[in-house]
């Protein structure tokens, strides 16, 4: 039996089928972009899942083999199945990793683990529209998912997202980024809910070359060795053995 | 117009009709008790609301005029509508606060702003059974809940709850319970969801007069007062105008 | 007696009498400033203290009357003696509350208390030199320190201060600031130490007249309101009383 | 070069010099019971020093090949050497794990890092005193310090800690203690400072053979593993390179 971590590459994959900027970038899909950048770890195993795949490619068989998703999606966070949402949920309680890129703020999936709105301010940047400078900051160059990387990782042409972000208060706040047009963002933030761990990171936005990037590649193959499941287990709410007791006690007087 | 501080108490009002025991403790509804105890303080307006009124007491009107909530629930939080459940979640995160009591923690409300499936251990404690000593050590003495406590609060009898809870790490941890059967629990804990304030308060169980306890209805006091709006303001996702570009750039050259 | 807000503003009191640049904008030294501003408050009660006056003007006395401590040093930490900051420290675990600024990052209060290095980057904006536009983006508008702005504080002219800063993880982070030259910053964090709250805050640079704009009072406001003790009191480590116990019991079989 | 954990186990060795029934447990010393454990593990490098060797056994050289300290101190805190906690602290902030061990709440080394007093609650159990069962229950099942072990691990002899624990909040909290007296523990706590991981962990009192028990050298060994470094890197205060400006900017008006 293989000891790699088996990775689910999850991907709307709907903007690369209609929109030329973006499938100039990616003509087979950002999930296969990702995945073949993850593909190149020699501990990791890949699979992808699209949206229009049946079961979003999210089978229970395909969850319950899942140690780390990452989930990409933007137009089309509504046609996600609540059902196939509330598996993929149940698996990260019980301890899979999850990663969410860029636009997957608003997934259903996110908000859920979440439980807040997960809005954020933004600036169109798109087909006739050059993007801005973003610089992502590495605030804690010890963690994990900061590995080899140095001060800064630059991004030339990016879509603007700034705060106020709609989240819990971060973990660890890994990344805040910088952009051209005067806003800031908190880019990479951890979180853990049941025993799963969660990545939120910014970039990836679908009509730039984000995930070609070598150092975003980087980050990802990080997240994914932080995110990989420490146990599987899922919590229930046991009836403990009752207890031996002198007798029923008197109730103390009631006040009030 | 006033300044009090809002508060609706919610209960679902079931077990005190149908179970002598509690209805002993508990003739009005638990509810009731805590609207009695919360109405001493000259600076809260308070108001009920239960499961089996129309829309279980929480029309737009009361939701969009309450600045805290308190929520007790234990054996129907099946039959709470999933749209009345929204529309409490959207004013806790647009600002309002919100008191989870005991069994609550199974409630939709408090799974939906915790992420979490928000089980733990329990023993039971009933209608022939004496219940357990409970010691609540106050933990953050300064927090603003703990106001006038002494250094614990002891409950003769109760149901037990022990860890582990399935809950994203509080923000401040104020209560741990230490039970005679000889479980620990983390009994009074704060988080932040949006602008909103979340305290969830383990006493509680229905077979017991806990909510006749002084100490415990100066913890309620003290929590509505903590848990009051800041602010309220609902998060949007605004689009931010475009900045002025020097001009399309190169894209970077694909890597990988 | 009062219940007013005992605040004693700190001012390291050098740089004013040496330097025009200083001096022009802070005749009788920036804690004049700060005090005439936070005098303004019918809520407070103001004193300064500082660095040349005998004890640095923190006497028994003064320390053990002051309810939050507004603390300024940059060239003369060295010269602030260890006796008086462990006075400060003292106080502050009781209770008090310290809100530190800009260069004030090196002090020794503030890493005695943090129990980091508290480094950062920086860049030289002085005498000659135009400073750069800063942009301190809310990230947490409900908070009280938060109250009455609005998205961001915008100042043309400051000394660039950019990550990694060397702190512990705020517990909540209040504001992030963006620089011209392509830094960012936790410009406003939060943290308890014992039953005191500490805020730090990044803008105040002494070459410019940052302590004179209206938005950067308020927030000074809001912080002394948000770190005005809610108790004050001594922890110390108290035996407790020894419990019968029912005879020796056998030690555990020793293995290993 | 060996890729192995290199830790130094450090012990104040003088409990187990004088007192005959600590001798007892220990005739080597807690320190070489520890040592002992974790040289087990074929990861890991072991080294011990003690208070009374030359510098405290920690010289800048074995300083500075520690990747990971554990620390038990007791009653001679004060005869540590405020340069060697410095040395030790440095090494910390540059990314070593620290493991505080029982009474090492109150050494300097931790005091330190926490930048609060450390204080607990406890009641005598020495020479003639049976002590009192403990439970340390876990509450964070996947966190790898708790890698291992059942629902909590019994200790039936222990001299009690009880909180109010002045700690600053602690990032994760892994294990809480009951204690047969009636009391609770925040048992396992951590914290980052600088690139460095603490871990305090509570059992450990001189006059039991808490540390031959098999399920708290599993914990030490965990924690260990948990704590070595990341990164090893000193965080300076760089001063970035000036950009240039389009000129002098007027200063805002002065208003106030």
């Amino acid at each position: 039996m293989s000891n790699k971590i088996r990775v689910t590459v999850w991907g709307e994959f709907r903007h690369e089928k209609r929109d030329e900027v973006v499938k100039k970038h990616y003509p087979d899909g950002m999930h296969q972009v990702i995945a073949k950048a993850l593909g190149k770890n020699a501990d990791m195993e890949i699979r992808t899942a699209t949206l229009d795949e049946p079961e979003h490619g999210l089978t229970q068989e395909v969850v319950d083999s899942t140690d780390v998703f990452t989930w990409w999606g933007h137009c089309a966070h509504k046609d996600v199945s609540d059902e196939i949402v509330a598996r993929v949920y149940k698996r990260v309680l019980e301890g899979a990793g999850l990663i969410v890129l860029h636009a997957g703020h608003f997934s259903k999936i996110f908000k859920k683990l979440m439980g807040t709105n997960c809005s954020l301010k933004w600036r169109v940047a798109g087909e006739n529209k050059a993007g801005e400078t973003e610089r992502l900051w590495v605030i804690e160059p010890s963690h994990p998912i900061a590995e080899g990387l140095s001060e800064y990782i630059e991004l030339p042409n990016t879509e603007m997202y700034g705060e106020r972000f709609d989240i819990p208060t971060p973990e660890k706040l890994v990344f805040i980024s910088w952009f051209e047009g005067g806003e800031v963002f908190r880019s990479g933030c951890t979180w853990e809910r049941g025993h799963g761990r969660i990545f939120y990171f910014r970039p990836g936005h679908e009509t730039f070359p984000i995930f070609h990037n070598p150092q975003i590649q980087k980050v990802l193959t990080n997240a994914v060795r932080w995110a990989k499941p420490r146990i599987i287990k899922e919590d229930v709410c046991p009836c403990s053995p009752e207890i031996e007791k002198v007798g029923p006690r008197e109730f103390p007087q009631i006040q009030g």
